[in-house]
């Protein structure tokens, strides 16, 4: 057999894994090589979409043999172009999707292990099979896969209560950059006994490795909810707010967020059937959902007490309970249906920001004044997870102005919000990561002993530089 | 000035730091080169306490150009001798106790900062004074340190609910072995910017860097308790009761640990003031705690439902719930007396294991057959932290027996127990590292991809060796 090179590489997997499992040809890679916002559009040697881990650890060992470079991929839902290869035509995408199996439901040890390619979906179905809940939930859940949710460390509306993917994963598969596997599908809480080395793997975005499976924490299942919709007077008063009902509810707040007037107003004017729950207008709303296991009417007492006490603090200015699941998803979808609004009115510029919770509205207020100083009547759609410290401070285009100005504007503009956010401690990605988008600034704003201590991590991993090059380190 | 040399070091430390920041000589450094429990008796080059992190970094420096190593210490608590110098006395060890300083509060970040020479009592008094409640607790708490607690991840009675002090960490500052400064003193509950490089450092024992700082989150104070104990037939019966009380509970299951009847008999005899909450003897026992922000008598009821249901399908024979504070610390003090009640009995082997919670039961089994082959009547002092399939496997000397027999069966002892933990995929060390106590067991018993991937990791960041050589990896 020849020698395994960039030319002969495409053979040498066919032969590997079968003909069907390799793709090649605009045709079939397209759906592969560029990000499903169509932000990214690029090229690949080939696609290979292996069907279990002793085939990824082929794929990954023919590849170092040609110097060829890997794209890990998993339902293509990223927000930061992570999963997509560059223009070159030179390097192949690994689509974990034919990795499809749940290995196991624990339920005694609330735990699950799945393959990378099982869609998140997928993992709330098996774990519901057994009475019990895995928390992270994304607008994407039905694509999206546990692979991708671990290599993003992903977020969502459940990080509160219950943490982001790190802290729901308890033990990993991983193909190495150098074909070996590493088999840490251990279901433990508790294990010191060295370096916790899966934590390399979560959010490192591919970049040291491909995961191939995952042990997942589980919960029991919280049915009851308590969800009220309230209107504020201010961001400082929501901060103060969510003090309070953190003191009130403990743990069984599940989801804290924040809605700016102008967010609402794109939701209500772009939207089918939404409407305002209040006669007037407010600056900000908050969305508050309180969870547990049962008792209902005990968990609205609870969120009653809470806001009763922010009324008299002059915190609260209206609120309204869901009375039903159908006011409740009403409630919800002025929260969700934002992303699309925005969509609706033309060009945007989303970013996703966190900064300590109790600097949120100083925060706020300068950037706010800074991207207003790049161009004036720019729209600011705030809101996100406050709870979390979360901003999706999203920019659409001024009222009746064109796509072009926010367009042209918009380096200035992400400068000026990544400025402010340098100025407070924030960070510049809170759950979206680096991908292709955002690598460059994270380089630009990091301390130099952070960033060198990145690279010594990646050149110690992967010193060939094979593994998702470009992602998350130029 | 001379070259810094092993010969010259501690003149040169004495120049940058002051000579009373220097200790050399037994009866100034005796107190740093013992462990507490005096089963690591070392020898130092010298013992430096600086004030600074600025001086941490200078000793760092001094201390490699020399190729001194060095040993990092808190409040030399650790259970397995990782903060002592070995016999060599060419070593330097570097207490953090001098920096002592809360940095910051924040409140309404629910964070707080702090040098690594702070005790965790006092954390936990700077978060009460602003209404706030840090959640790990230690038997040592008045005098381990919070750099101890990050470089050990350490446990404690609370994983359950708030998890390890992993968990708990928001951000670090961490000297690297070449003396540069990370400063990673970030508040942020989300922050997707690239390689978490903290979680290096955290469980690390000091082998990768020291860690100066730490910022921690902080939680909303739980004022409201209700604490049961319970009579269980059998180990599976309290690991079921577990899951129905989690389903029960959700989040405001604070604590359950399970004590055998061993363990009790032991605290019964030895305790001063301790006596048996039931008439008669029960195999296994369970101590619940549930927490809340108020509404003791909510949860009694909470508590009282599901341990009613576990009265019907025969997993609890008996139960008391603690009707007053002094009922309570009583039912704590049955299971915190046990580990000075086996002081008593003579020779013990202490062992702090974890298994997945399903297993707990057969694995308990199948280490009780196996250490009965080994040494026959030795007592199983079994208890621990359940809920997060942590036991403390200790055992006793055989009743009439003298030390000398366990003693020397101790290491096949050992290995019985740590022969069945890996046969479950369990940890040899659930919570209390590895130090010099169990470094070449768990290389023994690790995957060898695994133990490669610790070396690489090790080589990478610290490739002179110099950090607490011998401690976590041989």
């Amino acid at each position: 057999m020849n020698p395994t090179t960039p030319d002969t590489l495409v053979e040498h997997l066919r032969g590997a894994l079968g003909p069907t499992a390799v793709l090649t040809g605009p045709e079939d890679t397209d759906g592969y090589t560029a990000d499903w916002r169509g932000a990214y559009r690029g090229a690949a040697l080939a696609v290979v979409r292996p069907g279990s881990t002793d085939e990824v650890a082929t794929v990954v060992r023919l590849c170092r043999k040609a110097g060829v470079s890997i794209v890990p991929q998993g339902g293509n839902t990223g927000m930061c172009g992570g999963g997509v290869p560059d223009a070159s035509a030179t390097q192949v995408v690994l689509s974990t999707t034919r990795m499809r199996r749940v290995r196991e439901v624990d339920p005694a040890n609330d735990a699950i292990t799945v393959d990378a390619g099982v869609t998140l979906d997928a993992v709330h179905e098996a774990a519901r099979a057994h009475g019990r809940m895995f928390p992270l939930t994304l607008g994407s859940q039905g694509s999206c896969t546990i692979g991708g949710n671990v290599a993003t460390n992903a977020g969502g509306a459940g990080v509160l209560r219950y943490g982001m993917m790190r802290d729901l994963v308890l033990g990993l598969e991983v193909v190495l950059p150098d074909g070996q596997v590493w088999d840490g599908l251990r279901g433990l809480r508790k294990d010191n006994t060295g370096y916790d080395l899966k934590q390399l793997f979560v959010g490192a975005e591919g970049t040291l490795g491909i995961v191939t499976a995952a042990v997942l924490r589980l919960f029991p299942e919280t049915p009851a909810r308590a969800t009220v919709w309230v209107a504020l007077p201010d961001l400082g008063a929501g901060v103060a707010l969510l003090e309070l009902l953190k003191k009130h509810a403990g743990p069984r707040l599940g989801a804290y967020e924040l809605v700016s007037r102008t967010a609402l107003d794109l939701v209500l004017e772009h939207t089918v059937g939404a409407h305002d729950p209040f006669g007037q207008s407010h600056p900000w709303y908050g969305l508050i959902e309180l969870e547990d296991a049962d008792d209902a009417a005990r968990l609205e007492e609870v969120v009653e007490a809470g806001v009763g006490a922010a009324f008299e603090q002059e915190l609260v200015t209206d609120a309204v309970v869901a009375g039903s699941p159908a006011q409740r998803a009403a409630l919800w979808g002025l929260r969700e249906g934002i992303s699309e609004a925005q969509n609706a009115v033309g060009a945007s510029l989303k970013q996703d920001v966190s900064v300590p919770i109790s600097s949120l509205a100083a925060f706020t207020a300068d950037v706010d004044a800074a991207v207003e100083a790049v161009l004036p009547g720019v729209r600011r759609v705030t809101y996100g997870h406050v709870g979390d410290g979360n901003l999706h401070y999203n920019l659409s285009k001024p009222d009746g102005a064109d796509d072009a100005g926010l367009l042209d504007a918009s380096d200035a503009l992400t400068k000026a919000v990544y400025d402010v956010v340098a100025a407070y401690d924030g960070s510049l990605s809170a759950e979206h990561g680096l991908g292709r988008t955002k690598t460059a600034a994270a380089a630009a704003y990091k301390d130099p002993v952070e960033l060198a201590l990145m690279r010594t991590v990646k050149a110690a991993l992967d010193p060939a530089g094979t593994m998702n090059p470009g992602v998350l380190l130029a």
